[in-house]
């Protein structure tokens, strides 16, 4: 098969283009702006890959780009969900107006399938814990949910008139190798600036669902849709922690015992979602469930990142 | 009051405006793309008028256009549901980077309501009929109802964040003075140049509700949000008509009596609703309910093109 995976020199896009690289000839479409091709290592298949900014490419191109593929794995985003509010574009450019130039170059260039990296971030404050995939949204709590929502919003009108198939994945935070941006990051850096205090944003009873890389790579090539023209899958863990308890197990897998500190607000920051819990029940009836632990995933993300330590300083702000 | 109306040279905007410069000190925005000074009529009130094309705008500019205004009507829109097949820029710059814009403007100049004119159209092909306001709406039929879709998740992202308050009307279609764009249109110009014989889009049986711009603009100025951040309201009729009703009451209004051609099928176009019907009990809840019958509105409108040929030949495609 031949496969685009755009933002494929980022974290879960990398992941996926080197699994998909075994099978499928793979042309990564990314930017770089937070992708870095030291995520993808050597090539082992038959991969190719593209700079180019979606967000900003003229349709045409990417069309050109598109021509002769069978599917598209749209990966590439802003999904630094806090950033939002002082750059109000970041959402609106990456998220929105880059998926519906994916969209439009994928109808006039033929691809007959596109498989969409969204987020648990577009139920809001979900009441309905856990939140299955037909609960409404309203409300949105941030620019990054509002803007994934409406990128689902305008593939599935394609799906609708007939372009192409949609698979929509719904994410939790995803942890494992090339994690380089999030709540774990932060931890380590800062326990390596000072080993004897961690910071925690909020007052540490958010909580919330991880998954692995592999198990989010392995939901986005095997639920495959096949037969509706769009569908909806959220994948995330059957369990959750507490932000308290995410800390600790940071710190343990760094063999360090510093003075935690909280915060006093049950948001992290403005748009946190103080419990992100999705009902994962349709995937697992589809064959897919969550094969590694919260606490691995956060173990082996540690050990990633004191491995990498070029990891932990990039996209420092 | 100090009120921005965006679009408030187009079809509700010019309605909306003229009832609020009795009461509020009124300053418009439109970019003349589709609106009309000519609709406004003599200036009874208080009524500035800036040409601004809000999708283009830099938001600094924006912003200092608002600055010390107290609500935002924001109506600017592309109203054209079929169009967004043939050039899919059209809904995304004119209702969702527009709205963006506006939203992002509103926060940065301290502007505490914005009332927006959303559509029936993002409950896509509800099969739960009438449609209330909490009904998911996961799968769009239109680009146009997905770029209403996503303005609205833009605007309650900013409302959860308390930048300001926020009431998102969904209207079925609306009818009356200023109309300029729609099927009474298309029927009345169709009938104008060939008396004889009218051809429908469709078999006719799509069954619509419609509404008059009066009960409209009604709806916009009576039923606002003074307590909760977010608020959202259906806004149509409590009775619905078919397609092929709907024609031969433009017909009867015109004294005509040609022969109606129907197509085969049960959508107008690619993305028409077949049955657009909204739960309304919300709004009459709140003391809002429709005055004026969809048969006197049809008669209206038609009367009103008749009157003003201009109208006719505007938005020529």
């Amino acid at each position: 098969m031949r496969t685009i995976v755009t933002g494929g020199a980022g974290f879960i896009g990398s992941n996926l283009a080197m699994m998909l690289e075994q099978t499928d000839e793979v042309r990564i479409l990314d930017n770089f702006s937070t992708g870095d091709s030291r995520f993808l290592g050597l090539n082992s298949g038959q991969r190719e890959l593209i700079e180019v900014d979606i967000s900003t490419a003229k349709v045409e191109a990417l069309a050109e780009i598109m021509e002769g593929f069978d599917r598209v794995f749209h990966i590439a985003a802003n999904a630094d969900v806090r950033g939002g509010w002082s750059n109000h574009r970041v959402d609106l450019d990456q998220n929105i107006i880059a998926t519906s130039n994916i969209a439009e170059a994928a109808r006039r260039s033929g691809v007959k399938e596109i498989i969409f990296a969204s987020t648990g971030c577009v139920y809001g404050d979900s009441t309905i814990i856990p939140t299955s995939e037909n609960e409404p949204f309203p409300i949105q709590t941030s620019l990054y949910g509002s803007s994934k929502a409406a990128a689902e919003g305008i593939l599935s009108s394609y799906a609708a008139q007939g372009a192409f198939n949609v698979t929509v994945f719904r994410f939790v935070s995803i942890l494992g190798k090339n994690y380089h941006h999030g709540h774990v990051v932060d931890f380590v850096r800062k326990l390596k600036a000072n080993p004897g205090e961690l910071a925690v944003l909020g007052n540490g009873t958010q909580k919330k669902s991880y998954i692995h890389v592999d198990d989010c790579v392995r939901a986005l090539i095997e639920l495959r849709n096949l037969k509706s023209p769009f569908e909806v899958f959220n994948i995330g863990h059957d369990y959750f922690i507490p932000v308290h308890k995410s800390a600790n197990l940071v710190v343990e897998s760094m063999g360090l015992s510093p003075r935690i500190v909280f915060g006093t607000e049950d948001r992290g920051w403005i748009g946190d979602n103080p419990f992100t819990f999705l009902d994962i029940s349709k995937a697992q009836s589809f064959g897919w469930t969550p094969t590694i632990s919260i606490e691995e995933s956060v173990a082996q993300t540690v050990q990633y990142l004191l491995d990498n330590d070029w990891v932990l300083s990039m996209n420092l702000k």
